[in-house]
């Protein structure tokens, strides 16, 4: 950490801030320039999160050094962590697909869909039953009723179960019916959920929030890591910008950096990331290429029928050629 | 809401459109372009944010006309919600203050602040029990400890209690020490939360989410007000940009599009929506002649050792300093 | 500078680095921390924008400790720089009002205009000549023959003309008149053009990009500055975010920071800032009491017929209204 | 174009909204619905770029439906655009570099680097004479200096020059040093630099702003082809986001949307799109597999040296190494 005192700071200011480092077991080594006066502060920075100086009288500015996240981070375990989901192992280099309805909306529903999704040699169901929607008047799905739906299915056609979970209360419900518990973007920061979830013996896939830095998803990461559960998978799904075109702008340079500050499986989610059908198959071999660990796509029998992201859900043919393609994108070779 | 349809639509396509918005009680009309064809809707389009239309073959975009929320619109009531909290009215015409630190982090503290601000004629005394915070390692808030300190404080200096609920199982507790629930920028969108403070029978102080629309955030205060409470404070408190001079960027023209749009009163937050204390009174005074119904500041004791958000922070002399120019300000006239 | 090294950095990596900084006339400080060693760089740093480290092997991260700016700051000149136009004098501690269309039409609109304007005691009429437009099939600007009419009705009605020139080009031509040349948000880092500009002996009002950090912006003027030009105005007129209720977000923080940052005039142009007619007078309000020097706002005899921006502008008797409202507003008393 | 009426207009200002309408050769279709009239404007809506009706009483909201852009758009030529270069052909589906320094800084420097490129087989040189700079202190380029360098090791080693003109003034001059002006994203706005490329006889690589919509790009590509150049090139290079990993976000959905709408050749800038030369290999492949026409990637012999960009910039290794890794990634197959 260094520490930038401002021009008019008085002796006094100086040597409280001096003695503040001091209490917290850190080292100050004070730096006078010509035009700025700094102190380096030599120890685990960290311990000041708790303790931050920010309001210290003579401070102009904190400039953090060290990164704010421990356990995600590869100088904490250099080695992918590869995370077994009912026999399967996730982030062990291969490519996997995620799919599913964005909302169970019938026994049907789900049940052809896994059909034929497992048809096609994928492992993993999405579908959501607690909905977050913008608009109170926007179908909120199923709930439990969908939850169970997806169980039988997924039983029924040897696939493992994604859904959201939006609210703590929620976990212990949930935790019968899947394999994977996903926290969408806008419960990023939804600290108690995180905690808890920090809890469970079940994998947790973490979503990007729409407006959050790389590092504060990795905090958030973090914030499930610190209580025990390190079985985490990221999911980047676009960014907020001004561009509107597509519904979100994907960042794909989040997920080099994910993959090269942590030890954890990312992935992309091409049907969030854009809001277009016609992106996906694209947006999912450019994935591929940069070392994504592999894709979460919105599939649905008859997306023109879908109470929700119909824009952004292939059909079933619109999926067997995304998969098709992917087959033949050999890389790494 | 009309809808686009693409280029190369079949007959078939066109008439299942057509078909689907009649099923929906809604009146679809045609008209050629030359280069476009569209269907306009006649009835109340929101019927369908539960049965959209976006997936259907042959659409190529549909734009909405009439504003997705009702209960919070101008439309819906005309005149202004003025709030009742503990016998002072907020939101008739008065530019009110809610002041208090970021976090309670102690009973001292907490005494000082409030007896402090009482002397001054403050009535809303704000401080955070249970803290969101990006990085587990800081200080995450007294928990119920706080809230009772709170409690004791407002009732020994008369000043109503507001404080943020990030979890739905919390509101039961919350209420017994709050007159107003906070909800918190990154809990905009936690719509159980909504749903939930929805239901109670005191005022919710809803803050805009960090890079929620101006429509989003108008939603949300639909999800409360659906649920039959309309005592809701809007906060406008900086939205994420590219622009790392300040920690947000404070949105003023918002809080004049929520007067215009909403009956509901709105305030902001200058605090969070500089993050920088030199900027905190000049935003006061353009909230104020802007014609929003009060700011919510962070006044601590001493602000450079306060365990959150103490760079935008007042001390006592920077707040007394605040109110006495905004008292000289006089406007409207 | 703070230079970050790298974990794996070698000893000759090192040397190298040190060796650069020496050459540069600067001196290197080592210090060792437990996770990372930095390297602390005293004298003026500005001095490596010319010859950047950024490229070296071994370094991790560079972070500037200065200012990259110099003339324009407080550092370099405390007190405000009033400028003299036409007798007048701007930046003084006035709120002045810079007026105009959009667009020069007619001899006809920018007559009317000027005489309305100056009968209100307006001395700064505004108007485009040279229009830069997102479409090429938009109107472009009458050009000299604008600017013809525009110095015929400022010198009827004895007002000041400000104009935005697009094109170095085009200096010389406007030099005969405009008392102050424009420089758009598209131009703000159209360095050719400001280099040209700080050589002229007449101000420059300088808008901020759309998508500009404040520090850009300011870079920007120093640019201008550097070649001699000290008469310099600076504009906010509202930046690019994902919030689109509003044309653009005006950021208020943004003025507060120049005026601190800098010894220049700074002004807000509420109509392109909100591309809302309804706005703009409380913005104006919020403009005067943060401490800006002035507003530049859009007239028209007839919005409805404008050629360009009509949203945003305000007829004769709205712009009689706002001033009529500003000057109500005393501040600072 | 979709016209919304307000709720209070008079019958008088709907008159006059529907004249203007038909004196510029429209047909109005009126839609009353029932709490929103709208007006359906038949006929091409873009003749009212030049006449816009946006502020005339009575409307609320104008909504466009067709496409600003004409000659650009795949509507006006659905065929893909080759452009020959030398006797090259840009765009016929071949995957394409154009590699070089970011400044040319001197003759050694731009001779080694066009030598070994050209045993590469890259047959693109870029290098930028003209530097627009953040900071007046920063370099500034060797301006002819570095053309004449330019085109002598492109002569000696056969490579086509790609530099980029800053100025309309410096057109002339430089048409005898390139065979390809480029545009910079801080000058895509540059109208008149714009129509002064579109009256050229050689290509014109349009960088995309760092701020602008992807319409805007589409829109300033339309400047230049009107004027009756359409051998244009589109160069995605980031957006200004929020995220500060990277130095811009690079948005490879532009691409996508680029290619679908336009019937031009679209190419990628990963280093100016990351900043970071540790994303510049991943992007390219991700760049190859979502159909880009090729990249322009920053090369330098000794990066730690380069006097702009050195963070982004590849040796001559990194750079080997790249085109081995792209060759072998077959795509499409």
């Amino acid at each position: 950490m260094i520490i930038v005192l401002g021009k008019n700071i008085t002796e006094q200011e100086k040597i409280n801030i001096l003695e503040r480092i001091k209490e917290n077991g850190l080292t100050p080594h004070i730096s006078e320039g010509i035009e700025k006066t700094l102190i380096g502060v030599v120890g685990d920075e960290r311990i000041l999160q708790a303790k931050p100086l920010d309001g210290m009288p003579g401070i102009e500015k904190i400039i953090q050094i060290l990164k704010p996240f421990k356990l995600v981070s590869r100088d904490f375990k250099n080695e992918n962590t590869v995370i077994e989901i009912n026999g399967n192992k996730f982030g062990n280099g291969d490519f996997d697909f995620i799919a599913g309805p964005c909302s169970v909306e019938s026994k049907e529903q789900i049940f052809s869909t896994a059909k034929f999704l497992s048809q096609k040699g994928i492992k993993y169901l999405r579908g959501g039953a607690f909905k977050p929607r913008t608009s109170p008047y926007s179908f909120q799905g199923l709930g439990v009723e969908g939850l169970e739906y997806m169980r039988e299915a997924a039983r029924l056609y040897d696939m493992s179960v994604i859904s959201e979970v939006v609210d703590a209360r929620d976990i212990e419900l949930c935790y019968k019916f899947v394999e994977v518990f996903q926290v969408g973007a806008r419960n990023m920061q939804n600290f108690n959920l995180l905690r808890e979830l920090g809890n469970q013996s079940k994998p947790v896939l973490l979503k990007r929030g729409m407006s959050s830095t790389i590092k504060e998803w990795l905090m958030a990461a973090e914030y499930i890591m610190l209580k025990g559960n390190s079985n985490i998978i990221l999911c980047e799904r676009g960014i907020r910008t001004f561009e509107d075109y597509t519904r979100n702008t994907l960042d794909l340079s989040a997920v080099i950096a994910a993959k090269k500050e942590t030890h954890l499986p990312v992935i992309v989610d091409p049907s969030h990331g854009t809001g277009r059908k016609d992106m996906i198959l694209k947006m999912t071999l450019a994935a591929k290429v940069i070392g994504a660990d592999g894709v979460m796509v919105e599939v649905h029998p008859e997306p023109e029928k879908a109470l929700s992201d119909s824009a952004q859900s292939m059909n079933f043919k619109e999926f067997d050629n995304l998969i098709t393609e992917v087959k033949k994108l050999k890389w790494p070779q």
